[in-house]
């Protein structure tokens, strides 16, 4: 299992947390092997793609048996780090920071949200979800000692990047940017950017264009 | 600008509502030209990706010169089907759906949330985001009154599978599916799912995995 990682393609990497949350919910109701047909069925992934996705794994299923999911399950578990877990902040506890403080990340995961930070005095100096809320001003200070890695940005636009400029000089090398700003961040910094208008539009198109 | 439209490589495909919209507001400034150097600064896509897409358009940048915005624009525009309005309904009015009930998606975009539903009763006859919310047991109804084509599923994931199963026999074509479920739909129905804990935790593998 001594996989050189930087050859998976990032397609591929980006289903791994999927493989892995579905392999350990099998593994735990005690099934032994699974064909890719039924991943395929499960996870609504066609079976040829999991077939060349485990194939870089060194996974090879046999015909008539399928694949050993301990086996898949501890290759996926060291990819992914399973054992160290990623500390995360979010800021902004708005309806969206909201669903994300109440959302239980650390179930399946190696993510654990360990604060959260707001401008609005309401919101400060409560938990949400089991997240302590911090004032934005207390930012820098709180991520340094919390040794945080990870932002989770749920703010409002035209703050992003400002707030994103406050990120340079701590352990941050990470942002999940909700926002619609196209952040500008240093090199070592990097940027998921998840815009929800894009993904609505982008349905309608896919919908118009590519008929299933 | 008559364009094959299932020439286009999906992933090109998912970067046109971004680059629409980055050229409006281009447009709406007054500026006419754009280098593939500046779209790739304002909208973090590489400049080889950029030329690369909008040669599949046509779209050939002169050297010293750039692209012309209003070609881009209009062809975008005509793409993206911009005068074309699509009807989305939104189920599942707690944080998220709240969230996204407050983001107004008729700004920049062909896509309008038209209603909502929710099972509780207190959520029920009033108005989100100027957005009218109905009972779930109205949905069928609803649903093809207001000839929607589109759901946004923001509901509990072990309620996501039985409300999927109401949509067959109705106009809907479309799903955008922020539940960890993994739905089963007829074929002619196209499921687009994020996953936000997979988002976080393949932002962390990437950080390990390929650094920048």
């Amino acid at each position: 299992m001594d996989i050189d990682q930087t050859k998976i393609p990032q397609a591929t990497a980006k289903r791994l947390p999927l493989y892995y949350r579905y392999l350990k919910n099998l593994s735990a109701s005690g099934k032994q092997r699974v064909s890719s047909a039924e991943l395929s069925e499960a996870i609504k992934v066609d079976s040829a793609t999991i077939r060349r996705d485990f194939s870089y794994f060194g996974a090879l299923g046999k015909k008539g048996y399928g694949y050993n999911v301990h086996y898949l399950l501890s290759f996926f578990s060291k990819t992914l780090d399973q054992d160290e877990t990623t500390k995360v902040a979010l800021i902004g506890v708005g309806n969206l920071g909201t669903a994300f403080l109440h959302y239980n990340f650390i179930k399946n995961n190696n993510t654990k949200i360990e604060l959260a930070f707001d401008a609005d005095e309401e919101k400060v100096n409560q938990e949400i979800g089991g997240v302590p809320v911090y004032h934005i001003d207390e930012f820098t200070k709180q991520i340094k000692e919390k040794d945080i890695s990870v932002v989770i940005l749920t703010v409002p636009v035209h703050v992003a990047q400002s707030i994103a400029d406050q990120m340079n000089d701590t352990g941050i090398r990470g942002i999940l940017n909700f926002t619609p700003a196209r952040l500008t961040v240093p090199d070592h910094i990097r940027v998921h950017h998840i815009d929800l208008a894009v993904e609505l539009q982008a349905l309608v198109y896919f919908m118009k264009h590519y008929p299933v």
